[in-house]
């Protein structure tokens, strides 16, 4: 390790440097006027690439194109996919920016810029870390498949047919992604375990058209206090949902995690302060952290019906709907799931509506066990860079993109988030601490490193 | 009376003409390009006036024009402040007519146009009325005060207005409308009793901001859900709303009134197929008409909060609200009632979220005693007029032209409604029966004759 630390320290600078340069390209891929920006973005990443002993390729997509590059000569060891985007978000509302967010600037340690963590900072720290094992003609000691793309910020859209189209070029042991967080300042973590996702729309419908409240009031079921009755009784008192079979499936959440969750300095009083909540809620039994990371939840996202709009129009509405997104965790089949709301729903429906549910396709929850050699390894990796134990966390969100390597290439993905949790990544002012982005290679080499070690 | 129906006889055909003439001036109200028409439909009411021995005065407003009129030589005989409108709805969709809307057409003795029903025929069977006393210098019975208003069909804007301001002039021992319907075909009614309305609107706020429902689903509670319970426990298993005192000060339905109900061919197969629902639903205990006419009802006219559009957005959302109007019964004060809504409401919501109910005025209830010699009147007239005796009725509506009256002039209003209830007044193909036009005009002379013989 001696050496690749002496090549860091002597180029850090550089590196800095580097970023900085990448940072200046205004590579918002939702803005049409910023193609050739995009563009040029991923020619900086070829020609980077290019000078460090890969032959990068841009491969076109009907959209922005993707950055694919291979080195393949650790003959028997892992091969591993490493995923990054240079597209970035837009940068509105500008006015609340304190530096241009296209001219980044370095204050305490701290690099401001659109992109700074999200991704392009932590991109790069994989980039270095690959770069210290190769310059000079030097082997790394896996074999690695490099995957940027162009287009996370709109939704991967041509991503997964990318992969479809490519999945013997892709085959891989596994997927690094590095476009998440630590847990806090100095509080390295690793996310083994994200939820998954079942979305349905609900539309309850009474009579032929919206009525005149007052000449018709008390003489049919109005359908937005049916569709209210009707989600009032998704839950019940404990705040559990109350769907039929809901819970049947559900991977119960071990011993080892609720005692690592405990032990993570999560402070409730701040969380309500910065929510303006007067109290937290979720299901009886259950830690917040363990509510939205390791418990399914049940949401409604929109609901809507009858007259919207300023002022009064007193119509008894012909229907009413609503969105709803659940949350999964593992061994949650996101169809069954959809399934079980129908058939609740309709049961519970009173006869004087009908109701409607149409399903959104979902996907499932993504876990890695803490056994898997991989996790063991970015352990490692994590606690070499960052001078302490990672925490092991989990994530009530989803990553499309993790569940596309599950689906279609058959692989776990290490989260190694390098960024803050707080680091504006949608907003203004967004920041990637550079001490962070150093720790960020330095674990990088390091999991190279041991996952070389892997059997395969 | 024989003298009279000589001269409706004799100038019946001419009527029926004068009817169809004034139906061809397009005095949509609601659209400015009609401006002119507006003015013109006023003219040709204030020239028929004229001619029948009226001295009518077309008063100024900020927007349309009211026509004024009164004949005051009955001494000691009751004052009547007879009201129409002379402006009509837009004609929308113009493709679902089958003939031109402003091109009246009589077909087996209906008279399709805009304006036939609502309210151009109605009116006009008080004008003949009245020129039936009037005509070759005869005197009225009663002193009348003619008030044609020009904007009842965009609110009656500046009604209140003209009203407030003239007191003096419009003071009345009672008010007659003639802008409602019969309960059916041969089936004169005599709308006794009108609801009362009570709206307001409610916010349930939650977190600050929307948040990502992956994320934070589990953590905090959902105002979309929060606000569906609290909606849900609007009313009992009863239907009956659950609301603290909500019932108080209700006028109890009377034994006759129940049995008057009772009498009237209601067909709840013809509504149920007409509303295409499967049942029809209200308060335990009660009829349908007795529930929509004279029992108070909640009802939630909206509802909206989070994510309201196309596809998927995985919010928690900040807020969630929804708009509610109480229709009220004699004695119950709209004030009240709003008051006891939000303490019920404030008292149900939990913890978790913050409740604003922003309380918009509303009016109460109207009802006429039915021994009320201005109601007696008004079923001999009615009795003469269509050759039955009119049923007894109440509405679930509010009309607050007959709230106006009361509160600024302290005058009771008779509904004498002429037109059939499913005339189309704001649909395609609007109609007046001639036959209902004829015994309008019959109703009206005889009402007029039996007023005179009360004591003022």
């Amino acid at each position: 390790m001696k050496e690749h630390e002496e090549y860091i320290s002597q180029n850090i600078k550089r590196f800095d440097n580097t970023l900085v340069e990448f940072l200046q390209i205004p590579s918002v891929s939702a803005q049409p006027e910023h193609k050739k920006d995009i563009r040029a973005a991923c020619e900086f990443l070829r020609n980077y690439l290019s000078r460090i002993g890969f032959s990068p390729r841009i491969i076109e997509t009907p959209g922005h194109p993707i950055l694919y590059a291979e080195h393949l000569k650790a003959e028997g060891k892992p091969t591993t996919l490493i995923y990054g985007h240079y597209d970035v978000q837009p940068v509105d509302p500008i006015h609340l920016w304190d530096s241009p967010p296209f001219i980044p600037v370095i204050k305490d340690g701290i690099i401001y810029a659109r992109g700074a963590a999200d991704d392009k900072g932590q991109l790069m720290a994989h980039v270095h870390a690959l770069e210290t094992f190769m310059h000079n003609g030097g082997e790394l000691p896996i074999n690695v498949k490099l995957v940027f793309e162009g287009e996370e910020e709109i939704a991967s859209l041509h991503l997964d047919e990318f992969i479809e189209k490519n999945q013997e070029m892709l085959k891989s042991d596994l997927a690094i992604i590095s476009d998440t967080a630590q847990f806090g300042k100095d509080m390295p973590a690793l996310t083994y375990g994200l939820r998954g996702i079942a979305p349905c729309e609900v539309k309850v419908i009474g009579p032929n058209r919206d009525l005149h409240s007052g000449s018709y009031g008390g003489a049919v079921a109005n359908p937005i206090t049916v569709l209210c009755s009707m989600i009032a009784k998704l839950h019940d008192n404990d705040n559990r949902i109350a769907v039929d079979g809901f819970y049947d499936d559900v991977m119960p959440i071990q011993d080892w995690e609720r005692e690592e969750f405990a032990k993570l300095p999560f402070d409730e009083m701040a969380y309500k302060r910065d929510l303006e909540v007067n109290e937290l809620l979720g299901e009886k039994g259950y830690t917040t952290l363990e509510r939205k990371w390791a418990r399914p939840t049940l949401d409604c996202n929109g609901i809507f019906g009858g007259y919207m709009g300023e002022g009064q129009k007193t119509v008894l509405p012909s229907w009413a709907g609503c969105k709803i997104t659940m949350r999964l965790v593992p061994k949650m089949d996101p169809v069954k799931v959809c399934d079980l709301l129908e058939a609740y729903l309709k049961q519970i429906a009173p006869p004087s509506v009908r109701v409607e549910v149409t399903k959104v396709s979902g996907a499932p929850a993504a876990i890695v066990s803490r056994d898997n050699p991989i996790m063991q390894a970015a352990e490692k990796a994590l606690e070499y860079g960052f001078g302490r134990k990672p925490f092991w966390i989990r994530e009530g969100g989803s990553i499309p993109t993790v569940n596309t390597f599950k689906e279609l290439l058959g692989v776990d993905t290490i989260l190694l988030g390098l960024c803050q949790p707080d680091c504006n990544a949608h907003s203004p002012n967004e920041f990637f601490g550079l001490d962070d982005f150093h720790r960020g290679i330095r674990s990088a080499v390091v999991l190279y490193k041991e996952l070389s070690e892997m059997k395969v």
